[in-house]
């Protein structure tokens, strides 16, 4: 599913009278945060009683301790307010969105993509502008999506003030086809453009990625999503959800596919459903990623399947790597995903960076 | 086994007297290295002969080289001594320790944990007091130990001077259990007590936090074990040792399960015997833990069991991550165990931080 | 295959001349970049016709935009030229090579090795001089091969100014051999010698360096690759290359076996052999390695064969670990190979530091 998609299934299921209806975020920010009372009325005691093997009791507040001092209360609740607004913004909308499934022309049974490098800005956050290097005015690029056996042809526009070429990390291409400066080709100048034309080789969830003064330029945004579909699909390929999560940690701040919390977009998915999530580091440090309530089955390291699927619910991702893992959505709510390096996803000013959510549905 | 009980089992077995006799740390200390006298009488020769496919030789110290400037010996010399006092204190005593066992109350057939969060003064090696956030006045808070199918209360009374909340890190809860502020539950104000209650899902090393300002009160050491014990124990369940061991790095400096070296505790074991590690990296870097002499068994990752169970001797942390491994103890002594990015273990002055020692006793 | 033996195939095999046959580096650069002028003889049009699904087309150059201002031009013209001096000198000799195999004396039956530990100058790349504190002059220092079962015997001379102590990462040997100040042995002083001497207990991937002030003494060299071959040799064992690759990031910079970019060494295998790379971190740092064109596929972790070997093309390796891996050499041409955390690797004056090629020849 392309990101616009779940961005138009989150439009039409998961709007706030959606969250309303679940029971998360907001009837709970509505119904007591907000007006920082506890609940009273729901004593330790009550919540006990009745309570058997499978059923589960909402967590109760007892009595406020009056002999805290009002002024750090107000600091404190001062701080309750940030969290409580960048939870309430989410997700909030930003201009565009990076990650597009970009559709290939056909010509002569070749699937050509277009890819434009160039100087723009964007926007991680609402109001957050920052300069990017960006292929077709995304980060990440326009998601590429093929078949095993496919002929593609990609022809590179730079626009960029310096010289780029584009590595294709994870396909085993023909050496020409590599994507090194100097080693497999020139440079593509500025003002130049070049074509990359291969069968691809291998499937997987691959990316495609600047490999020319690639600190700056990849950091930059240079950078996208490769997927590359079997020609022999598997239970995997069908599942009921399939999202890329395009880690990065470089000029942009902490972001998934670009954006930073608030500003990141959920997973959506039903109650049931099983949702593939590809993970890519484009960054400089590892990411371990947890998952709030339900657990991930890995089932393939940088495109190949491992030979044996294990279970996690922290996935520490390193640069260059991709993960992909199913998940099983078993259990309804909005669930916290994030990034477990606690500086990467939260301040005393709330949570920031890299923080989702996986909303399951009923 | 708890740490209360290793600890028993430390002062009964691994006294000075026992470190003599098993001829480990302050034998070798008080005959060769306080003297500064190289063994002269062992030469290398005597050491080769009659050497079998079997047995093994100590070491020997050949003559030393004259030459060398007495200034810089000295200075040599001074810092050999501050290593060697740093061995010498191991295990160091301080006034708490942390990650105790915690008794629950039984309420109708109800395990009622109640958990305490404030300020304290923590002591991470001998003298040396940090500001701490902890759980009932330890860091790790206190272990928590129950049963697959157990139905459990935690009551969490906040008396730190800002919101909170607790998030259980690996338990599969139902949504409204989950410890998210805002998305599902209001946080813990000051001075307010709030009450989770659940059946455990899911069995495993798992963990305990703050998810509220967490990457201060994760930091400051709002945090701990929760050990679920599976329905159907497995032969490692019935391992002779089970041990934590929390990894951190955050405002109390490099520590396992809340001490630097020398307050670390070794984990003891007698030959023969199997000890199950529980790794749980509650920090913001990984910690690639060593153990000399003999190798890990990777047995489960975030509380699930591996498909096929592998063999290390040097296991990546990363933030977020549990690992349970097996080790065989099958070679007396005292073996170094420490994470390998040597600046988190070793300083000009001395070994600190991330060490401690695997003691296998005859 | 030693660094030596390599070398000295690499002298032969992948000359200059050898390059330029095989279309790759040297011949792009004579042609296309060096002159800074785009192929317009070879259209997009052009390389799609005739394109069969195994068929691949060498990257065509469109024409350039001419509106560029001359001055970015220019600046983004003599960081090209930068880059291509990098890759142009890429192998650059420098005086002295570490991982040498090192030959033991055969006395009775045992092996012996003899280590001296001394300060020396060592070049990392041509004319960069740092100082080292290495074994037998090398950084790495010797590289030692042995065979399980076999009686060795180490001798270690302390020409430092400070004590030292050798400790065998990975060998399970006995406490006494272990190599651990004031645990398992005195330091040796400087100007001391002291003999280690054991039956190797288990084959695999291992290294030796200092456990003394080791963040220091190992950052500056102290440390080498010492492996151990099975009594039973498997397929992995009959590998056509085998080759060590110690990663370092301490005081000497980021260095593959001692060098960095432009002066570390490739890998060079014929089309169709199998090359086994040991992978070990000796630094502090993660480095994610990448090879480009090819899969590696991981057969052993800290010298245990992994229970189901699996596929990668970045492979993630943590201090103190060592990870074997399999390249089935399917597609001939020079292959970037590099750490993947980009500022490892590359600056906006080229690649540097972590940075190598597999050089599959046709």
């Amino acid at each position: 599913m392309s990101d616009k998609s779940v961005l138009d299934a989150l439009e039409k299921k998961t709007s706030r009278r959606a969250f309303l209806r679940d029971g998360s975020v907001v009837a709970l920010v509505a119904g007591v945060a907000t007006s920082c009372k506890p609940d009273v009325n729901k004593a330790p005691a009550a919540a006990a009683s009745g309570a058997s093997a499978s059923g589960q009791t909402g967590g109760t507040m007892g009595p406020n301790d009056t002999s805290a001092g009002a002024k750090t209360q107000s600091a404190a609740d001062a701080m309750d307010a940030m969290h409580e607004k960048g939870i309430r913004a989410f997700p909030a909308k930003t201009s565009t969105m990076g990650n597009q499934l970009l559709k290939p022309k056909l010509e002569n049974g070749v699937k050509v993509f277009e890819l434009t490098a160039k100087k723009i800005q964007w926007e991680t956050e609402p109001g957050r502008f920052v300069e990017a290097w960006a292929y077709n005015d995304q980060v990440p690029g326009p998601q590429i999506r093929v078949k095993e056996g496919d002929r593609v042809r990609v022809v590179v526009h730079n626009q960029l003030p310096e010289s780029t070429v584009v590595h294709f990390h994870g396909l085993e291409l023909p050496n020409d086809q590599d994507g090194v400066p100097f080693i497999t080709q020139p440079p593509i100048k500025s003002g130049q453009s070049y074509t990359y034309e291969f069968t691809v080789p291998n499937s997987g969830s691959h990316m495609y990625h600047s490999h020319h003064n690639a600190a700056k330029q990849v950091g930059l945004g240079l950078l996208g999503a490769f997927l590359v579909e079997p020609k022999e699909p598997t239970q995997y390929d069908r599942a009921d959800v399939d999202e890329v999560l395009v880690l990065n940690d470089g000029a942009h701040g902490y972001t998934f596919n670009g954006k930073s919390f608030p500003a990141t977009q959920p997973i959506v998915a039903k109650l049931g459903q099983k949702v593939r999530i590809r993970f890519m580091n484009e960054g400089m440090m590892i990411h371990p990623m947890h998952l709030h309530g339900m657990h991930m089955t890995v089932i393939a390291k940088d495109g190949w399947p491992v030979p044996a699927p294990w279970r996690c619910d922290t996935l520490n991702v390193a640069p260059g790597e991709r993960w992909d893992v199913i998940v099983n959505c078993t259990s309804p709510g909005t669930w916290a995903f994030h990034c477990h390096i606690l500086p990467h996803a939260e301040s005393e000013h709330g949570m920031f960076g890299m923080v989702t959510a996986l909303v399951v549905q009923k």
